[in-house]
Formats: C-alpha cells, sequence, structure tokens
C-alpha cells in the first residue's frame, strides 16, 4: 500500500529532516516542514515549510493541522534550550507543566512525554527509519576497510558493556580497545566521548600508537527510537580516526547514517572500518 | 597476635605510603619504603627508605631482601610510564616479558601480574587496608552533611550502574543526577569524569543550578585490592563540588581515604556530604 497522506516532519539541526523528506516526496507523499529557528539547516525551504520557534507550540500544531499532516517525524538535533530564554506562545503556556516536567528523569522519558503529547492530540509520530528506511545503517561493511580479529573481539565485549547496562536509561556507546573499556557514553554525547578517547592515548612511545580499539553504538534498551535514533555521520569517522581507534560497529536496524557516501569515502580515506551488526 | 615481621612499601605518589608506614611503625613494625623516583613524595624520607628508578627491578628485590621485608604493601600512583623511556637494570631485562605482558588486557590483570611477580619471589603482597585499615572510609558520614532523600535514590540508581559492569572490567565509578546517569567512568579516572559533569551542568538558567546529584565509588567486581583500591581525598571533594553534585557515596569497606579529617572539613566547608555505604 502506498501512502499518500501528508507527513509534517518537527526538523532540528543536520541532514536528516532534508532527507527524510526527500524520501517521502520520492515515494510521492506531500510533506511539510516545521523548521525550528535556529536549528534547522537553510536547505529545508527546498520543501512546502514554516519557520517557528522554540516555544511556539500552539503554532506547530495549527501548522500540522493547516498542512493536513496527521503523521510526523520528529528528527534531528536541537541544541538543549535555555528555558528561562524560550517564549512561549498560548499553546506552550497551556502545556508548559508538561513541558516542564520533561526535564526530570532520563531522556528517554523525556522523549516518551513528547510523543504523548502530540499523539494526545491526534498525531502519530513515525520514526525516521519507518519512512525512510535506506537511512539506516544496514548490516555488512560501509567501505572498504573491514575489522581484524582483535577488533571483532573489541566490538563484542563493546555490546557486552552496553548491553550490561541496558536496563539503567545509559549506554548508548562505548570504546573498547585490546579488550580493555576506554569510555562508556553516559550524558556527554559520542563527539566527547571520543575526544576524551585521543587524548587517553597521548601515552606510551609514539611507534606503539598504531590504530586500535572500536566504537560500538546502539540505542540503549527501551531507547525511543521514533524520536531518537542514534545516528552517525562523517564527523563521527573523523572523530574515530583521531582517537586512533580501528573503527566502528554500529547496530545495523537500529541506527541513522544520513551521508552514507561521505561517510564511506572518509572511512576509506581515514582507514577506518565501519560495520553494521545485527544483534 | 602482634605482627613483627618488616613490612616493606613499594611507594608511588600521594600520601598512602607515609601514612602505611605511620600504621605499621605505631603497630610496632620495622617498615622499609622502597620509594619511586619521580613519582614518591619527599616525606617518605622520614622512614627508613630507598629511591629506586621504574624499571630498577633486580634494584627493587636486593632492597626488600636486605631490609628483611617478606611482606609488602603496593601503594600510590605511578604515571603511566613511556616504556621506551624506562631503562631497565638486569632484574628488569630477565623479567621484560612479563613486564611488557603486563600492558595487554585490562588493569586487573596488569596489577594481579604485578602481584604474582613478587609471590613468585617470596613475597606476601598485602593491601594497604590490611595494614591500616583505619584508612578504610568505614560506614556512615565522614562531616555533618547528609543526603537527601533524592540523593538516596540516586545512591542506589549509581549502585546498580557498576553493579551491571562489574563482570567487564570497568565502572568503578559514576554520577547519577536526579535518576538520570550522567557520567561512568572507564579508563579516563575520576577526576576527568567529575570534570565533565561540571562542563554538562553549564546548560540551563542559572537559578535551576542548585546543587544535586552524586559521586558513587567502589571497586569494580574482582578488582584486585591488594594493589589497587580506590580512593578519595580532598581533590575529589573539591571536584564534586565543582560539579554541582550534592555529595559522594563510597563502599565502606573497600574505598581508602588518605586525609579523613581534611575531607570532613573540606566537606562541611564547600556543603557537600561524603558517606560510606555498606554493599
Amino acid at each position: 500500500m502506498i501512502e499518500t497522506r501528508g507527513l509534517g516532519i518537527l526538523a532540528g539541526g543536520g541532514l536528516f529532516p532534508v532527507k527524510v523528506a526527500e524520501s517521502a516526496v520520492r515515494a510521492g507523499r506531500p510533506v511539510h516542514i516545521v523548521a525550528i529557528s535556529g536549528e534547522a539547516d537553510a536547505t529545508i525551504e527546498a520543501f512546502p515549510h514554516t519557520w517557528i520557534k522554540l516555544g511556539e507550540v500552539g503554532r506547530i500544531l495549527k501548522t500540522l493541522n493547516k498542512a493536513e499532516c496527521r503523521e510526523l517525524v520528529i528528527i534531528g538535533s536541537v541544541t538543549r534550550p535555555d528555558l528561562s530564554q524560550v517564549r512561549f506562545d498560548l499553546g506552550g503556556i497551556l502545556n508548559l507543566p508538561t513541558i516542564l516536567g520533561l526535564t526530570i528523569g532520563g531522556d528517554d522519558s523525556l522523549l516518551s512525554n513528547v510523543i504523548r503529547f502530540f499523539e494526545a492530540r491526534g498525531f502519530e509520530v513515525r520514526g525516521a527509519h519507518e519512512v525512510a528506511p535506506e537511512l539506516l545503517a544496514g548490516s555488512g561493511p560501509i567501505g572498504r576497510n573491514r575489522p581484524g580479529d582483535q577488533d571483532i573481539a573489541d566490538i563484542a565485549t563493546g555490546w557486552d558493556v552496553v548491553e550490561a547496562l541496558g536496563g539503567l536509561d545509559v549506554g548508548q556507546a562505548c570504546v573498547v580497545a585490546r579488550s580493555h573499556v576506554l569510555a562508556i557514553e553516559a550524558a556527554e554525547g559520542t563527539d566527547r566521548m571520543l575526544g576524551r578517547c585521543g587524548e587517553l592515548r597521548q601515552w606510551g612511545a609514539k611507534s606503539f600508537r598504531r590504530r586500535r580499539g572500536v566504537l560500538v553504538k546502539c540505542p540503549k534498551r527501551g531507547q525511543e527510537l521514533r524520536v531518537d535514533m542514534p545516528a552517525i555521520g562523517p564527523r563521527t569517522i573523523e572523530l574515530v580516526a583521531a582517537a586512533g581507534l580501528s573503527g566502528v560497529a554500529v547496530e545495523a536496524s537500529a541506527v541513522l547514517i544520513a551521508e552514507r557516501d561521505r561517510v564511506a569515502a572518509l572511512a576509506d580515506k581515514l582507514g577506518v572500518f565501519v560495520l553494521g551488526v545485527e544483534r
């Protein structure tokens, strides 16, 4: 069955909103992008769109209704807002208790609340991967490099680490080098975790510093994939290389890649592997 | 039974070597400190001592034998050495395969090898806490501040995190704030982990930034407590306060405190709690 209903895209920063819009349009669906000012990229203007400010919750709902979009994808990065600086419109003020309630607890409860908020108003919230499955990493290597035996053992250790943390709303990535867990990601984000792995490798003779260790990335168990899908991109590959790691393993069907071709080309150039693994 | 045999102390940096020596001498035991140049503090010279360089493995063994110390405590910090810069003496060269073998795998296997190395040469390796149990945190509060209800819930979550990681040779500390796991320590050390928690709190309105969250610190499960006991000190308290946390919970019978009085005074001054918890 071909989906022909309008698709709303609530767009934060980065390339994913445009990729999702392209995919939907290719499939013949009308789209309307509700773009968050200061976050969404100007390239979204290639599609029907409305710019809104964070806090204009009433306007988001009105815009989606007017564009007849009952299905909604929420995608893209949002800088953690300084709530004291956000001006709420009427819809925002009416929903302030819910919105402020979001700031308590782990990210998962926050994002589940966002979904509940839209669903309570008659929208269906879909994951980017449901609308644009070609954005998923998929199984197998990306680019021409392959993990060695030690890398494969390190990937297995990495899965064990994230698996062990699964019930605790933490552990979306870790770095393992020669069976030694170098870093575990919590609230700091993957980029910063990779930064500190680079620093950890400053000791020892330079000749010892050959490329080794892997970044393992996947959702936390129970992570709300509809609004919080892990992703890697060219920047991830650069940081993995700068940290002196051998490569990246991601969960094949639960990690997005916005720029697959650039990721592959960069991985080849920098000599790191990228591997999609079924869990 | 009072122990009267000589105690050797292989001393790295910090105050613990002297504290262990003081405790042993108070108990009537002769001590000899083998102090690592560039690491051990000059205050160790108050006791019978010999300065050695890292790599002078033969000299360490000879010194301990000459001082008739069959029991050995290995304590204090050692900057991770650049092996290309270490000059090994004959004992070191003969044992080079063992010593280089140490660099593979997690810290636990490294330190277990150190113990095996000395035990194979007839020494008994003792934990600092066995010789000087008063250095243990012990059960209950240190200083006058107490955790609140949210802190107690966060401590429980912190134990869950380190417990979950126990089998993976990682997870000696974490930070939890309002049920949200902010950071998990892997290879970077507690100080750096606390540093990034401070950075994570730079977002949001200043008025929201009241003190909350706890550092939970304990050994990894199976950690070799004889040579790798976790410790906190005044610097930990400063970093906990700087990160905006409410306090610290440590495993009562498995974490050392070198300067208990200074820790208590500083915690009181900075408004953070320090709590020893039985696991």
